[in-house]
């Protein structure tokens, strides 16, 4: 009764993103095996949540597996693993800048960042910008100013990403941080806060979702440079036997 | 102790939007009262949330100030007020749908589409095309292939949007609606499922906020189309007493 | 089985505040009733959350009783009323300032300051400062910087005190407002955000509690100044019969 | 005060159910009685819940009393515990389907999978068809159009059941699932989006309860082939001393 | 702008059950508008949660629109309109009861019933065996046996439906009701009971959701004696512009 | 599908209590036809929950069905209703105290007066002595002493019931209060309050539930004075339709 | 800074109770040091809620200390520990039964019975009798019947107590259990539930609350034999300094 | 990509506080590295939340870094480091009192008065005066009377800061602690209660929050002696690159 993973590999000609595999929940081994099919694939394959331990034991089980084989890359600091190599900047897409508060929101704002990062955008991290010390924020509001699409990550009482959209112009994609204690611990004071905000325009996701912020980054950008389907045309609607294996 | 609202005549060239006046908590003559200075200053005025009698009164009010006086359109399907004429629409801006699951969706969803409305922007409406009954999205997902950006209204379980972003590339953003009963009641359910969705890059704004929507529709097409701040250069981090009366 | 409410007289020389009266949930008689204890023990009377129905049938009560009494005094904006006259302003307690979102917290706003003003404290009140428009509160800093306590009232997401306690160093008392919708509605992501703030020092109080933010200054206002309790001793723990009518 | 537990074996005469051992709470020893008890009694004995490490002890303990004693089978898959041998599959009974969203809802469905098997009941699981690759649930419509009954589990928003209740006439038992982070950490998300469904006749059990969704589809297959009860007359109301040991 | 609703009226072939339109939120022009359309259609239109000055209204509209048309009910202690003329019962199709715990959830039990009548199956009510006074249930019990699908409505603590499927075989579908005050006020409670019950197999919808409860019993009754989609073919999966009007 | 009311007549000698009819949900004329049923078997009937609209039109439907007929009696602070006339006080069974902390607890106090006062209990009032003035209560504690068991009833924090059970030996029962706003409307901070109490032994009931309160001290009564069925057996567990008209 | 615990010694002659050590969050040397102060003091020690490994560190400090000193128990089965010797059994004060739903609340339920046979109360254990096979409990109504108090421990839907208060007329304190999982975990659900019971006279403690059900019982108990103060009377009014050492 | 943290050093003359560094989320060498920012930069460090495992790493890295460098300090009952000596203690400034219902509440007290320390400000512990044994608070009365401020710690049901500002004048800071199980688990429950307060100017912090209620008091001392900021002057409004390092 042992089941494969049945990959979406229909993700990016139909909406442009490659399908992000949650490691938090995974084993080493269902990892290994879906990065294998996934470069086979021929897709640029992204794991999220991944502890230091269980990032060296699917190297290990790669390693094992193909030796000198897929090129796998260990972004510790955003808990993700990448592979093959990651594609070459497209510096036409634009640019996405990563605002966070304080020290915590680091891991989540590196996690957006790498997302982007493998779909070949450009992303700064803007950092420690916290609404406690708002000069801070004032300092960099023309670097701000610079980028096409704003991921702001907050905890606390999330008020970043107010203050950021009643500033700026772009579109600003909020992230609520699970970290704090009381009513802070898990994040949904921030995400409250987020939701409720009196800046208009602001748009949110899920507590710690770094890599969902950057998808909707994605599709913001492509939807500026016009995202094209590529000419294999995908019968969403009656999509038979024949077209997948 | 009277106090008139401080209206924040900067937010158009400083974020590109007007600031709108949410009506539901505001007597008929502040709304008046309001609706004057914005038109005054030259601003397209937006009341949201007006109820049919309130948006009599105001009229009423607005009519014995200055007779002949500036235009006001009530929208009562949307629950809005607007004055003096809206803009002309500018095509180049890019186009908008809004999508709903169901008739108690169309009022938020005529909320966003006034709002986009009144920045120049060509707003369509896809309503009724509900999860429950797949095919009559599936019907229409060429029609919704043309838009720039996608506002997706759902209640109940608010399952709509993730459909819509699994199938579609373009930016999707996802209104939970108050409607329903039980769970469902307030649209905390839906909310939730939105937040939740395995759809990746949907983005959430509060229940029932269609102007809210709307303005991070504005921001993406904006950033679509090179958003420049006018030539009076805003002074956000300085703003001295002669810039503002 | 018809009850009196008991009055709480010791409370003035015990804590130095009058006992308000919260009128959303008593009849008019009871209201009328109670003032009338209160006038008589000498004290100044205040009922708070009077609706402009109640409010005229206490004062029909109150004059049908004693035509010519006890002035008193209907503040509609603040939802209350005072009896008989207010006291002079002492200059010496010290100055506090009650700043706001938008329009919506203008009423608990107002009752702050009535309540304040009941023990003859002079209060201003900064109105429409919201962070979605900061240069308007940053225009007002150096007037903030005058106050001794700062009482802020914000709805929506609750960010204006957490911005204020970051750029001022006075007492910060925060009170969350009940307005908005969806998530904000009721005032629960306002009041978690001023919990949970990233600015250090800030006190919180109920939702809509003007009344008690009011207080909370006093206490401060009194240590300030070195509140003394009058020279009739209060025998709190051993209180006997003989010492209470 | 050694307590054995008091087993309800009157269940399966009275409502056609084996009763089912919740493991997650018990230590291995309280286990291995019960199955001896049950097995002892002539019940296929069911253990839900059970961690690796505690199956190997309940298999220790269980060969130490009785070598070559009743036969244990250990799922790990559906972390299940069973013993002795499983029934015969009925043909007859008609036939469920288990369908799952994405690789984090497998052990709930094969937990759902395994209860049923112990009532000789044939399942077959129906996996990674989750609604943001919508196609790959369409591919599989018709397969799923054979079963009798449908459960189906998924976490994050809890979609999926919507969708298939939308498109199939059969009863469909939603299972929400607990995987997941922010929002829907714990499962309430999907469970609430279960319950508001839009879809007519969907119903739905606790988080993560496989073990509640097959005995629901039990109920429903034995009402379709006419359970009986066997002849013995169970006297529930006023059930004697002399009836039960 | 003026928008009808779009009807799935292939829900009757797809999943053998009629449109229900959920009357709280509409208005009765648009609630008699639909009522034409269904009838016109040839299905029988259910609408659920009228009240009685609504249903007067829309009799009024459908008489002034064609005199001597369509045979409207109105069904005041469930809160429901019907036309035209129910189909016959369907013996066949089993039996249906719907036990309650007390006075309060009749409305939600009606509802249930006269959805089920609608689709020609017969039901009983039992009414007020709620188990603070547990005798009244256990006198009934032989009743109860009769049934092939039980619906149990009970608010406050919940406890009935465990009960009853503790005690009989067939399959239970739990209705929380909204009725009480304190925890219990809005069904919450009565619902997480329900979920969280130690009786196996209980299934649960919606809080007051008779509707949702009755469709569930349909798809059991229809499993149980194979329901066949008519022969004209549904193309879910690629339904053009052709095979709908 | 007329039903009448089932009501639960074997109460009094099961478990020595009458029947209370939840007056908030039902018709005038429901509870007129329920209180006749409840009058001709004999009992002392108890409505609660009734407006004071309600209680006249019930006098008014009595009246006209049976002139001169049994004596309704309306208690309005209370909002309950009581027929016929009450039972004598039986001083052997001891003295409950209904202990509030201000005006808005007093109807709920009354009610659980009422409630025993219809089972012959002697019952006090001590009223308005909430903690925010603690010798209000202190000054009462030796008569407080004097009760077999207190009901203390505080709306707010609640804290009050915790101070009492610091202070006194005999059982209590605390009755969380609605009342409020902010995070104290519906009675859940002061529901939460009391079951996190630190003080030992103390018990609680549903917010407002002055009916439940009362029953509960009925039950210590009985229990302290040895309550004994009647002598008609009541067979419960096998009530056969011999026993039950 | 080293603070020792300032025990409420006069507990027991104010409210008939020792004061109980909840043991989870002190350390084994903290716990020592309490018990020896509480058996200097000549009372009989309680702790609740200590793991195997804390009790064992508790007994070497405290042989350690006084080899040969104070004997103390532990009591594994219900977590606590015990010093010096319990005090006999009082058979006059009267029996107090504890019923179960199934084996996870038998810790809770022994908890409970330590408490109260410190205090020299007679309590037997009624385990397993679950509502999901209800004759486990009517089997057993009459030896219920001879208790003068129930504590009634559930968990999962906690409909337990309802069920018993339904049938019998003693004084009825439920315990919800946090056992469970889904919308069960951490014993919120059956909270719920026995709030909103409909039984009458029902009360309820904190979740896992043994300890203080057995006190709510103690407190019944000593208000039944007539709970009398010691003659050393305590001036909790206005107890000096010279009270208390 | 490696980010320091940036730190804000402008606090103290901004605002009079230094900046805390939350412990509980940063690795050992993220510590010591900030540590030696703040050294460096002249301010008194303060790290909270730190294990005991934690604060010895951190130590070996000092040291290790400048062997015989900065002096730091663990103070193990606050769960705080501080470095380097603390500033002289200024009798001037007022005096705290930081008061403690129970054992568990201690070290949330200890990290207050830390903070207060690292500020030169006089701090006392006045601890277990709970309320369930209420003489032991108002034998304290004359003490507490001495304060300039009040900070109450409260766990459970979190009435003791209600009992306190009813009995005393100050301001009284409340902080509710997450100690307890049930539905006290995690805080909430006292949180609530303190909010809800029926004592008048009751502020409240999140939960656990002692640095937080520390910084509230140290701004109402420097509100009472006139705290000033330095010379230099803080350019908030239009802080330029040369205004900072």
């Amino acid at each position: 009764m042992s089941t494969p993973a049945h990959l979406d590999l229909d993700r990016r000609p139909r909406i442009g993103m490659v399908e992000a595999v949650w490691g938090q929940d995974k084993q080493a081994h269902q990892i290994a095996a879906i990065l294998c099919d996934l470069v086979a694939a021929g897709e640029t394959a992204l794991v999220t949540r991944v502890s230091p331990g269980k990032a060296a034991a699917v190297a290990r089980l790669l390693q094992a597996q193909t030796p000198g084989g897929p090129p796998l890359t260990h972004h510790p600091e955003a808990r993700c693993l990448t592979a093959p190599a990651l594609p070459p900047i497209q510096q036409g897409m634009g640019r996405v800048m990563v605002v966070t508060g304080g020290t915590s929101d680091h891991v989540v704002a590196r996690e957006a960042a790498i997302a982007l990062r493998c779909h070949g955008v450009h992303t700064s991290l803007v950092e420690d910008v916290g609404v406690a010390g708002l000069h801070r924020l004032l300092d960099r509001l023309e670097l701000l100013r610079e980028a096409n699409v704003l991921i702001v990550c907050a905890g606390m009482e999330g008020a970043l990403p107010t203050v950021v959209a009643g500033l700026l112009p772009q579109p600003v994609i909020a992230v609520p941080m699970s970290v704090g204690y009381g009513v802070s611990a898990g994040g949904n004071a921030a995400l409250q806060g987020m939701l409720a905000s009196c800046a208009p325009g602001l748009t949110v996701v899920n507590i710690d979702n770094g890599y969902g912020a950057a998808m909707a980054a994605l599709r913001i950008l492509n939807a500026r440079v016009g995202f094209r389907e590529p000419t294999r045309e995908i019968d969403v609607k009656g999509a038979g036997a024949g077209d997948r294996p």
